[in-house]
């Protein structure tokens, strides 16, 4: 990535001033709810409502045009009917604006591409890099910006990056319910400028982003793309959802972007080679992001699993057998160093503490397995028996999770009944997940993040 | 099913009388809050709990014996220490009861055959029937009979039989936060005497039971099971969960259960053969338990998906796709009569009316599916563009869903935003699911469903 991208992202995702062209005082419209996001996120910088027809919004003076502000501008949210944008665009030049994120929709997608050839054109002109159009913002919660039409969201390490407006807002509604911080996030929209590949390049350098995930419908250049994310996956982490993967799917992404998706065992085979991990659906999507960020990678395949439950702890083993992870017997040295388990427990891999257990067992339990040779990551099933509370199994597991380098991922489910011990896990730093499946996955991303990097000795 | 086992079973979930054989007044133990739980519950008829060494438990007289009963007692809750349980089915089938739910643990599970022997025996010697003995109890929510240790949950038409209690624990707290109800709740722990078969024939002649779901570990008489299962699934839906699905799970199930779980091919081909639907996990369980119970079943494979968001839709054909559904073109009739929908939406399959399309949109595409010869099931994808509220679109879904006889499934995504559609949907009898992969797996149960019936040309 040139210096002077770079510097011009980091202009656009870090402003010393924003301005929202187009801002209304009307409740309801576009103009009104994005300045409104943008005063109640507490922005740290001025912010400048732009519009002639307009005084005094959300108490705030209303500029007549962007070349009226008397101070500093970085960056600018463009709300003003589409025929207006390139017009404005020009402005932002004058103005010396680094980015400018376009909100307004009736561009290509709707078969204006004349229109959003000027818009490219006026931007050019004056050096302003453009996000969208039509796409539905930005965050950086670190610059407490939410310069978005989408729902607020808590400081996190994932950065959210979504070609989809619509999938943006309910990836964002899903992390919030789920617990989940975003560092950035970034509806690019019609992609007129800024695109996937150098959006990628900028998170590498950000340094509140550990993990990024995509939602893809389709690369403007693959190439060049894949070119970005092996660099990127090197160092972090990249997740992507690509709609589009089943010949159906493909086909109707064929009907939907106009233009061909491409087939998927192409893209299968281009993600593995420039180390993307896949996800189908926003759960997976998120549950992978949410490990990846806060667990270690996985040095190989091995899998042990403790469990207060037999039968859940077997479907724990199929559930892993699903993405080819294995849960082998533990070795006759580890089976030994469990002989303080009563003899009602098992000793075999699920190691099943049964449900008269308690947390000391599964304290010692989950030592033993991160101490030893035969397993790469611990899986910790609990499912509480009745009037069992949650909250000493987490203990113990984060009494072991802070002292060790494995990853552990944590299968307690029951939803409520176990609320206190998840919450306590999670601010630990332990993911948890509330069915078999979706922990399974999660363990998954973790191994295949530990090949990625076996692959590619250089990284870091 | 001989009458005489119909009438014990109904009788044992029906009673006239309940007895709490060890009920406390201590807190916390098993045969205090079994008690409190069947009180709390507002069971229809009398309870009597039995202790020696008590007088009052819950402003209720204690009994020394269930001899000392004054009136009928159809059901026994035995929670006495495992070497008392032979003496008191004893004393049970002097009493003439029906059946004993035995809770008591500490029988063949930590290897004690005798003891369960003996249970078995002194139960038949009175001729009383068992469920368990280490069980979680039962549940008839008609009755409101919560003889159970795990949580209560509202009345509905699954059925849900578990050979886990633990798992039941968490089904039960899964589904109550799924707003999902049963029937019945039966875990039946060692399976001493009832077991799956004659459960299975029972929930067949209960009218409050429309589907029928299933966690088994192992089976003690797979043929017999597989018997009854094909008579039942010809009336009813079966869903099961059979743990120890992998080469590693059936390992693992052999360490647990102390039995070969079975080689799961046979066991997928058996359940096959017996009209059974697979589950892998909680989630996919319930979710198809809700469409099953609310929405007719599928003659085909053929999906037509109504969206407001192009990638998501396509992710929807993907996610069909994987489970062997297909997503075809409308024929050239169909399209023709969506003509009213404006030019910028796209009238291949999925449909996609674009983000700014209204209720009455919804409405119309999805009367056109509905009555068209193109499709067997309709998808209705929504995901909320900022600040537009799910009411309206869940009304327009729910106006067609109440005229046709075809299958309707709702995906509407972004947990909060759409809260209220959501209970609108449900509350109308559309099943709505989160994301797109569990949408399409509660899809696939109702075209599994169809192709049960179809290949039964006897069945109702």
């Amino acid at each position: 990535m040139d210096t002077e991208t770079a510097v011009h992202l980091k202009s656009l995702f870090e402003p010393r001033g924003v301005a929202v062209i187009g801002a209304s005082s009307k409740k309801g419209k576009i103009g009104y709810e994005i300045l409104r996001n943008i005063v109640d996120g507490h922005f740290a910088g001025p912010v400048y409502p732009v519009n002639p027809h307009e005084e005094n919004i959300l108490g705030l003076s209303v500029y007549r045009s962007i070349i009226d502000i008397p101070d500093i501008v970085d960056t600018c949210i463009i709300t003003v009917p589409p025929e207006q944008v390139p017009r404005v665009l020009l402005e932002c030049g004058r103005k010396r604006v680094s980015g400018a994120v376009i909100i307004s929709a009736g561009f290509s997608e709707i078969g204006n591409f004349d229109l959003e050839k000027q818009v490219s054109k006026s931007a050019l002109e004056g050096g302003v890099r453009v996000i969208g159009p039509n796409c539905a913002g930005i965050i950086n919660t670190e610059k407490h910006l939410y310069a978005t039409i989408e729902s607020r969201i808590a400081p996190g390490s994932v950065a959210f990056i979504t070609q989809s407006g619509a999938f943006g807002g309910l990836v964002l509604a899903s992390a919030r319910e789920q617990r989940i911080g975003f560092s950035k996030f970034v509806s690019y929209g019609n992609r007129s400028d800024v695109d996937e590949a150098e959006l990628l390049e900028y998170l590498l350098g950000d340094s509140q982003t550990r993990v990024i995930a995509m939602y893809i419908e389709g690369l403007r250049d693959g190439r060049r793309f894949i070119q970005a994310a092996k660099q990127v996956s090197l160092v972090k982490p990249i997740l992507a959802i690509k709609s589009g993967s089943s010949a159906e799917g493909a086909r109707a992404a064929l009907s939907h972007t106009g233009a061909l998706a491409g087939s998927d065992r192409i893209y299968d085979g281009a993600f593995r080679q420039a180390g993307i991990i896949r996800a189908q659906d926003v759960d997976d999507l998120l549950d992978m992001a949410k490990s990846l960020s806060c667990q270690p990678v996985s040095k190989g395949d091995r899998i042990g699993i403790v469990t207060n439950s037999g039968g859940p702890g077997v479907m724990m083993a199929d559930a892993l057998a699903n993405f080819g992870l294995k849960a082998p017997e533990p070795s006759p040295a580890t089976y030994d160093k469990l002989a303080f388990l009563p003899s009602i427990c098992s000793r075999k891999n699920p190691i099943d503490l049964t449900a008269g257990t308690d947390s000391e067992s599964y304290r010692r339990t989950i030592r033993v397995l991160a101490e030893s040779e035969d397993f790469d990551t611990i899986v910790v099933v609990f499912i509480p028996p009745a009037f069992q509370k949650s909250g000493t199994i987490s203990e113990a597991v984060l009494q072991v999770a802070g002292t060790i380098s494995k990853p552990i991922v944590a299968c307690f489910m029951a939803g409520d009944l176990v609320r206190d011990g998840v919450e306590a896990l999670e601010k630990g730093g332990v993911p948890n997940f509330p069915t078999v499946s979706r922990a399974a996955k999660a363990v998954w991303a973790l191994e295949q993040r530990g090949k990625i990097l076996a692959q590619q000795p250089q990284s870091a």
